[in-house]
C-alpha cells in the first residue's frame, strides 16, 4: 500500500504546479542528464519505475521514449508486408517563420518554439511529402514515443469506423452492447455521447485534487501487485462499472479519459478484438507502418485505450495523412471517407463552450475524440498531455506530428506557443 | 515480501516435478484453454503476472508468446530498411519421418514428436530455403516467442565477435574489464572460461532446491518494487558482484546462467551499448529481420542476457542460417567467419564430460555459449528450457528452429524425442 501511496503522491506532484522553474529543454535533454547511460547507470541517473518517479520531469523526458521499459505492454503490429515510404522534399525557411504567441507580446520564431515546448520530435508533411523532420533528446527515427491522449483519437476513430460499418449504432446506449455497464453512468449514455464526451459523469480528472476519481481509475489499471489492504477495482473494466452519473448526458463537453476506455470496451466486445489488435489490423498494417507500436496494459491485459499508446513519428504521420486524404492512403481506402467527413463536421460547439475549455479554445468542438479548431483553415487535431499532437490543416494540405515532454501535464501552457506556430507554418507552406 | 515469497514458491513449483500428469498439447492449447480471450477475460482464464502464476503450465503456454505483457522489456530493433525474405520450397514427407526416441523402444513419427514436445513453432531450412514451417497454439507467424536460454547463445556469439575484433582478449580476466567484479568469483575468471562456462562458482541453478542461489539472482532481477524488508541485490549487476568461488576455474563445465549475465556486463562495458542495442546493431539489423525482438529488463533497465530474449521464428532462422554460412547472410559478412569456426571447433570435451550433462549428452562440449553435439553431422545448437532451440546441422545443410512450451523446465525430458528426430529429418533431407 505504501508503494501505491508513494506512486500517487509522486504522480500528484508531477501534475501539480508550484510555479517552480524547470531545467530548460537543452539542460533537461536525457543525453545531457545521462539517464540510463552507463553499465550500470549511477543510482542518481537510474530511471526508476517501481516508485513512479520515472514519470516525473526531467526523468519523464527519458521515459516517454521507453514506456515498455517500465510497464507491461502489448504490441500494435506494424505492417509485416510492404511498407509505405514517404517522399522527402525539405522546405527551407520554416525555422525562421515567426508568430505571435497567444496572449503574448512580441514575436517568436518556429525554431524557438520547439525548445520552449520541450519538443522531442517534429514532422511536417505538405501535400504528403516530408518537408520538415527533427529529432531531439531521446527520440530516434526508428523509435517510439508515448502518445498520451493522442491514443484517444485512435480509439475514437475506430469507434466512428464501426458506426460507418453498421456494427455500432450511435444512438444506442452503452449497456446495449456491454450489459455490465447497466448500473453505471454509462448505462444510458449513447455511443455518440461517449465518442463526443458529452456524458454526465461524477469523475474528476483534476490531478491537483488528491480526491479526484482519476486516482482510483489509475490504481485499478496499475499492473503492479495490489496490496492486501486494497479494496478497489483490479482492472479498467471493473472500475468503469462503478462510475456514477452527475448531471445529464448530451449537454456539456467534459473531457474525461474514461469515456475512451468505455469506448474501448464496447469496441472489443462487439469485434472480439482488443484495441491493439483492431488498430493493427484495420489501420496500422494497411497504412504500411514500419515500427511496432504498443499499448500499456493493466493486470488483466486490458490496453489503456485512453492514453497508453506509444508509436513511431513517421507512422503517426501516415495516419494523419490518411485522415487528411479522406481515408485513402498507401493505394487503398483504409477508412470510409464518411468517417473523416463526420470528424471534420465537428461536434456540438454549444456543449464545448460550456466546458472548462470554452474560454481558452474558443469556437472549438470535439468529435469522435478529435479536437476541431474551427479556425479559418478548418484544422483539427489529436492532442495529448506534455505536448503530443497530430495536427491536420486541410486548407494548407499540411499534417504535423509533434512528440514532446513538457515538464507539466498542461497543454494550456503549451498551446500559446504552438497553436499559432502551426498556423503560421501552414500559411508559410501555402505561400511556397 | 509476501508477494515475493509467493512468486518464488510458484516458480519453485513450476520447476519441480511430482510425476504429475499434464494436459496434453492439444488440451493445453491456449486457444482451447481460452486464456485472455474475452473482454474482460473470466477470472479463471486471466493470466496473472503479479503473483508469478503466468509462468506456470498451462498458462505458460500463453505467456511465452506475450512476455512483454507481463514484464518490462526493451526492444531489439529489427531492420528498418530492406528486409530479407526466405525462399520457400516445402518438402513433403517430413511429417512421416520416423525415429527411435533415446532410450526408447518402438518408433515415433516426426509429427507425433511435435505434440509430444508441446511445440509452438517449427521451422526447417534446407540449403537456406524454408522446407517446413508450422505454428501451433498461441504462436503466430508475425509474433514472437520467449527464447529462454537460447538468449545465452546471442550473448556468447557477441562475446566471440568482440574477441575476433580484438576488443576483448579471451585470456584476460573479467575484472580487467569490469573492476567491480574484483572481489567476486568472476574476478580471476578469463573471458574464455566465462564464454565456455568452465568457471568455478558457488551457484546452484537447481530449481528444485529452495536454497539455490538462482532465487537470489531472480529476486535481484525482479523488476517489481522490492519490499522494505528486502536486503538483497537490487539489480543483476549488484548480484553478480556477490557470487563466490567454488573449486577452480577452467576445469569443469558448469551450466550457470550468471556466466552469461557477467558476459553481458563485460560486453556492455567495453562497447558502451546494452546487449539489446548491440545485438540489434551488429546482428538483427544486418540480417534483415522483420520483427522487433525484446529483452526482459530488471529495475535498473539491465537486460537479462542469460534468458530474457523473445524473438520471431523466421528472424531466429536468419540468425541460424547466417551462422551455418560462416557469418555470411543477406549479401554481407555479418560476423567474421573465424567466429563460427571457433564455435564449431567446440569446447573442452573433458570439462564437459565431468559435468552433470556428461552422461546424458555424451561426447558433447560447450563453446561461446553454443552446445556442440560432436555427432556424425557436426551439429551444434542453441538450447533453452521448455524446448527452445536453434539446431544447425552443417552436413545436412539444415537449420532448425523450434519454439515450445513443455510443462516442465527439463530439456532432459524433451531431448529423447527431439534430438534423434532432428537427426532423422536431417538424413531425410540429405536423401532428397
Amino acid at each position: 500500500m505504501k508503494q501505491l501511496i508513494r506512486l500517487l503522491i509522486l504522480l500528484f506532484l508531477s501534475y501539480s504546479s508550484f510555479g517552480q522553474e524547470y531545467l530548460d529543454a537543452e539542460k533537461s535533454d536525457p543525453n545531457t542528464m545521462g539517464w540510463m547511460q552507463e553499465f550500470p547507470p549511477p543510482k542518481d541517473r537510474t530511471v526508476v519505475a517501481a516508485d513512479g518517479s520515472f514519470f516525473v520531469f526531467p526523468a519523464l523526458r527519458y521515459s516517454v521514449c521507453h514506456m515498455r521499459q517500465f510497464l507491461p505492454t502489448t504490441e500494435v503490429e506494424a505492417s509485416r508486408g510492404k511498407r509505405y515510404t514517404f517522399k522527402e522534399k525539405p522546405i527551407k525557411g520554416i525555422d525562421t517563420v515567426t508568430f505571435t504567441p497567444l496572449n503574448g507580446s512580441g514575436k517568436m520564431t518556429w525554431k524557438e518554439s520547439l525548445g520552449k515546448n520541450y519538443t522531442d520530435g517534429m514532422l511536417i508533411l505538405h501535400k504528403g511529402k516530408i518537408v520538415y523532420e527533427r529529432y531531439f533528446g531521446e527520440l530516434k527515427p526508428g523509435g517510439v514515443h508515448a502518445a498520451m491522449s493522442v491514443s484517444k483519437t485512435f480509439t475514437g476513430t475506430l469507434g466512428a469506423m464501426l458506426i460507418a460499418e453498421g456494427v455500432l449504432d450511435e444512438n444506442k446506449n452503452a449497456a446495449s452492447y456491454v450489459p455490465e455497464l447497466e448500473g453505471s453512468a454509462f448505462g444510458d449514455a449513447t455511443i455518440r455521447e461517449i465518442l463526443d464526451m458529452t456524458t454526465g459523469l461524477k469523475y474528476s480528472e483534476d490531478y491537483s485534487d488528491p480526491k479526484a476519481e482519476i486516482w482510483a481509475f489509475s490504481a485499478a489499471g496499475n499492473p503492479l501487485p495490489k496490496p492486501k489492504s486494497y479494496k478497489g477495482a483490479t482492472n479498467y473494466y471493473e472500475y468503469l462499472q462503478t462510475v456514477q452519473k452527475e448531471g445529464k448526458h448530451g449537454e456539456e463537453f467534459g473531457y474525461k479519459t474514461i469515456n475512451t476506455d468505455v469506448m474501448g470496451w464496447i469496441i472489443s466486445r462487439v469485434t472480439g478484438e482488443s484495441i491493439p489488435e483492431l488498430l493493427s489490423k484495420k489501420i496500422w498494417k494497411p497504412l504500411g507502418t514500419h515500427v511496432d507500436g504498443y499499448f500499456q496494459v493493466d493486470g488483466a491485459g486490458i490496453a489503456f485505450a485512453g492514453g497508453g499508446f506509444s508509436a513511431n513519428m513517421r507512422d503517426m504521420a501516415m495516419f494523419g495523412e490518411m485522415i487528411r486524404n479522406q481515408g485513402y492512403f498507401n493505394k487503398q481506402q483504409v477508412l470510409p471517407a464518411s468517417v473523416i467527413k463526420d470528424i471534420m463536421s465537428g461536434g456540438d460547439k454549444g456543449a464545448f463552450a460550456k466546458s472548462v475549455y470554452g474560454e481558452s479554445l474558443k469556437n472549438w468542438s470535439y468529435r469522435n475524440m478529435w479536437w476541431i479548431t474551427n479556425n479559418e483553415h478548418g484544422a483539427f487535431a489529436a492532442r495529448g498531455v506534455y505536448g503530443q499532437t497530430i495536427y491536420i490543416d486541410p486548407k494548407a494540405e499540411m499534417v504535423l506530428v509533434r512528440f514532446a515532454s513538457y515538464p507539466e501535464a498542461k497543454n494550456a501552457k503549451i498551446d500559446p506557443t504552438s497553436l499559432p506556430a502551426y498556423h503560421a507554418v501552414a500559411k508559410y507552406l501555402m505561400s511556397k
